[in-house]
């Protein structure tokens, strides 16, 4: 749509329209990674195990391999005698059988010897004389052992594609001997911040009217914490032309680019005419039902993924966790994305919300209780008294003073 | 306590008992952090702003800054009519005042110009003539305005000590100028694992009864989540002297010393002696009431915390989150830990425990139902399964099916 004096317009979108429709088909490339290094990195495809895990059947406890037949019907009152025939040392071949009557010594951990099915805990045992030992429990066959195969059979697929790597998984990859990982290419997030007024956090001396950058420090930190790498645009000021060469120049090595949008309407505006200009298909939404964040914009340009915040940090780091986290994780293959950490509360006070809009409240969170945090979107100091953040969906028109409630927990 | 051999001897601790009571009193020294690289980290000392925030008075909407008493009493049927002045451009000191009957054109972030106190929407203005506009709702001062102290007056705490930095924490700072953090260092945790059967996970042929080593990739990605720094000591075999000397040459560069202990009782003991060899005050507990994970370890020797790990990985990792990983955060003064992501859901089946015990459970998590994952501590593949893991606390002889539970997530 355009209007007379050749302006787009853009309808306003809710914010799960835009999850479910704003879905950039860009994905970053493989590439190979050290196990030292793969922690929540996101695999490419499944890693399956290349032998079977642990690779011999193993005692899982400290005792004596035998033959469970030989255990059977013993008991304290009439307790199985057996020769002991040899001991099996850790890391090593065992070099005794267990013939019928016979046992070996063997560790938790140890190779379980030819011939023997079981392994009695030596709990349950007692040295009769040198050289036998009286058993007062009879054992199963496979008890005391995990199997050559248990943990993995050749081919089983040990970590799944598109899951970030988790502690445990390191160490599942390292005990079926896998050094590197192929996963995705963290996706390159390269943050813009426009308007006259900002000046670099490192700036001196401040003149009347100016600002320091602090949206792109907190956004490169949540472009981290997606998987992301962020890279830094830099400054633009409020001219729709230095922005469009700006953001054109970054396109080709970005993966996503994301604009901390100058917080006029004019400004707003600027951002708008720089990315409709930047390549097809463009503008998805201008707008989204969202209270704080509402000028934002979504577009996508030559098949990068291109974020319009809006200026105030408090409702671009909103709109951020909302939108453009999701549509990282996305473009860097991550189809699993791990738990957000939350508590259950109880509202302490009325919370009116306008329907068909999504709220975005703050919160501290004190003795099992929510208490909003108040404050104009201006402000960043009621983020930094927040724990956390309840949502009030769209169809909602407030929630009451006592409602349970989900806190998303700031960690 | 010894016995006639001389052996020492220890009692069996509970967790709550650890957590409690094994709270080694080393803590990292401070060291500056550019701003870019602390996310996470923890603060040695409060932050506080070094001038007032934003700095100015600053709009927070499109419109015209005004005297508030101007507009009393207007209303759509009867606006009031104010003489446009000037305009207030963005980053840059107003250079008209507002005299009474007057208005100033300024953007969201402008500097209020002088003799104006309250800003109104242009939504609720129009113009009447050239440079003259009517306005149809009244504003009361301060309204549309952040004072110039609003986010922080000088002083003010912005940033606390000991709680690691969120990403609206970066933001706050870059507002404040500060570009650089003193923070604790991070904790260098060395890691060692033992035992004659382990070889490295790089390692391409293994003979028989040999393993990779698992445990020490995933304790060094916990050590990262707890905001260590993991130093890899090696694998040492199971020889008291031989542990002792690697211990003893990692002891000074490091601020905890982990070690993965061999499975076998034999090898447990020979943590422990080598451990007691190596400084006062020595062995606090060596036994912990948990299951998966008894044989536990923990010293302080020399000033630094000791961490002896049961054999089988599984319950290594279980205990390491337990107490190493808050041993950890607490060496490298993180008083606030950040929250762990959890989920409520019904136990899907009867789960047996001892009193006096706690016990883990590793659980998978399917629509709001924890299934647990069974199967031999020796098998990393329950954890692969695992979404996380529930705990019945000491004093529960078990939970019924049906149970609400509280699984903590894997992330």
């Amino acid at each position: 749509m355009a209007d007379a004096a050749g302006r787009e317009f853009f309808t306003t979108r809710t914010v799960a329209d835009a999850l479910a429709g704003f879905r950039p088909r860009r994905r970053t490339g493989p590439e190979t990674v050290p196990l030292g290094e793969a922690l929540r990195r996101v695999p490419a495809g499944p890693v399956t195990a290349p032998h079977r895990l642990p690779g011999f059947a193993r005692s899982t406890v400290d005792g004596y391999a035998v033959r469970a037949a030989d255990t059977y019907g013993v008991s304290e009152g009439l307790p199985g005698y057996l020769t002991v025939a040899g001991a099996v040392r850790m890391g090593t071949e065992p070099d005794t059988a267990v013939t019928p009557g016979a046992a070996v010594t063997i560790p938790t951990g140890g190779v379980i010897p030819p011939g023997a099915d079981a392994v009695v805990m030596v709990e349950y045992t007692a040295e009769a004389m040198p050289g036998t030992i009286e058993v007062v429990r009879p054992v199963a066959p496979g008890e005391g052992i995990v199997r050559a195969d248990e943990d993995a059979r050749p081919g089983d697929e040990i970590v799944p594609a598109g899951r970030p790597l988790r502690p445990q998984d390191l160490g599942m990859l390292a005990a079926a001997g896998v050094t590197s990982v192929t996963a995705r290419a963290r996706p390159v997030v390269t943050i813009f911040s426009t308007g006259d007024e900002v000046v670099p956090p490192g700036a001196a001396e401040l003149k009347p009217g100016q600002v320091r950058d602090a949206t792109a420090s907190a956004l490169a930190a949540l472009v981290a914490d997606a998987g992301g790498e962020p890279a830094f645009g830099g400054i633009v000021p409020d001219d729709p032309s230095a922005l469009e060469k700006a953001l054109r120049g970054a396109l080709p090595a970005s993966d996503v680019l994301v604009i901390s949008a100058g917080s006029s309407v004019g400004a707003r505006d600027e951002t708008a005419t720089a990315v409709a200009r930047l390549g097809p298909p463009g503008i998805w939404c201008h707008g989204l039902a969202v209270k704080p964040g509402k000028p934002t914009l979504l577009a996508e340009c030559d098949g990068v993924p291109v974020i319009g915040l809006p200026g105030n940090p408090r409702s671009a780091l909103v709109v951020f966790r909302l939108i453009a986290m999701p549509v990282i994780r996305l473009v860097g293959g991550c189809t699993a994305p791990p738990p957000q950490p939350s508590a259950r509360a109880a509202l302490s006070r009325d919370l009116p919300s306008a329907t068909g809009r999504l709220d975005v409240v703050q919160v501290k969170v004190s003795d099992g209780a929510a208490v909003p945090v108040f404050g104009s979107s201006a402000l960043l100091s009621v983020l930094m008294a927040a724990d956390g953040y309840i949502v009030i969906p769209e169809e909602a028109t407030g929630l009451d003073a006592g409602s349970e409630v989900n806190v998303i927990l700031y960690g």
